[in-house]
């Protein structure tokens, strides 16, 4: 998709790191969200579905994403059934962010789908898609690096910043994270 | 107090962790401080501590909380005497947080009073109370997770994630935080 | 310069650390961002420079300082040429920040140039100021601690919090930061 690929510019020298059909659609993105959703209160999660899905995102109806997150292009984003993207987290998806049902993003928590090649005199931007899984969490305020895949049921303790693939059923802790036990799961639910 | 009971609902399946009254009072509170205390300048720290009071928390007459502090419900709140909570902090106080006397909270810091049980499929919200001492020391942009107790004059290093207690003059640094050193306090005051 | 003196306060008494005219000139400073730049599309990038420099910035023409920066006090700034300061980025220059030519600053990244004395009882501010070489990335969310400096070419990762100086072409990652590797940069620019 060509509103996706990085131009081959200079962000030292001031340049463009995208091209201009994918800057006005992310100012037209960025006033969309700022009038029709960013001031609604918590349950208009269907009506705000509807607006990411204008601007290209694939998103499943019974996904949440509240007004406060900052999202930097739609079209780069697919949610899963259940899915719940809390207050203030920060989905960076120059690259492609997707995340699975029942898969739950707290507050404040900040997916960075980018970098920069730190060996090019050029600083060129690289595109470095994140998939995560089903019925996994990313904690408050985690950080999920460019490139790296959370797999099925894993979880990212609140702070933690993950740089390397995440295992089923990971439990990961610290800065960088690392892997510190396996979650296990109660066979039925606690309640009923 | 019912208000602060997690009730036995889903959160991954859209319901509420809490109950209607508790939704209610939080409106109240978020639209009280937005309108009366949000964009006060930093002096008015008196006009401040009325509004928190008013709303259920325990403030001593000399604590100091700035306009952009983020609190979740001031009924979960005790704040001793001279404590200063800085600007940006975020007290997400869905467990009770007690902060003692002359304890500093700097900007942008994170006490976080609940978790979730990653064991139950239903993903349940747990309340997880933190007591900070006094003369405590949470600098800038730190994190204090659920359940943790910092003792007396303990210091809690910019960005460091704190997941265990940390002992009486304690310094801790890291993510998560370990214990670097003990702080030494001059036994005399350095003006006069 | 007599502005930037931390006075022999009392912080945990409620004192002031700063004088009545440093106080003045940082809300002016803060009115004057407010109005007339925090609102400003990106590409205004020299009408910002002005601004800063009124009030005592050193700020390259070539330099760019997004329009979310919060910077404490711009005479405390000096800017290299094609330096560039991203959306959101925090410059808490109570002690003075000077950053190099062609070094990148990004989003959300938090330089942080004072402290206090923790074996003080009276908690006094300490100034200590950072300084950041040429041709350097602090990436994503990353903290700058008080006192460092970074020599040129050397990466901050993002969410990386350093607390020591960093070292010519080092990379670092981590809470507290760690050097990891050396950078290599490409004989030749990647493009042409």
């Amino acid at each position: 998709m060509s509103l996706l690929d990085a131009s081959k510019t200079a962000p030292l020298e001031g340049g463009a790191s995208f091209s201009l059909a994918n800057r006005l659609a992310r100012v037209a993105w960025g006033v969309a969200w700022l009038v029709l959703a960013r001031w609604t209160p918590p349950p208009l999660h269907r009506w705000r579905r509807l607006i990411l899905i204008a601007f290209g995102a694939k998103v499943h109806p019974t996904a949440r994403v509240h007004a406060s997150v900052t999202i930097w292009l739609p079209a780069n984003l697919a949610l899963g059934a259940h899915c719940l993207v809390g207050p203030g987290a920060r989905i960076y998806n120059q690259g492609r962010i997707e995340i699975g049902a029942h898969t739950v993003i707290s507050q404040g928590a900040y997916l960075c789908a980018s970098s920069h090649d730190v060996r090019d005199p050029a600083f060129q931007l690289v595109l470095r898609p994140i998939r995560i899984g089903e019925r996994c969490w990313v904690a408050a305020d985690a950080f999920v690096g460019p490139g790296v895949t959370i797999n099925d049921r894993a979880v990212l303790a609140a702070r933690a910043a993950l740089f390397e693939d995440a295992v089923v059923d990971g439990i990961y802790r610290g800065n960088p994270a690392v892997l510190i036990r396996e979650r296990k799961l109660n066979p039925m639910p606690s309640r009923n």
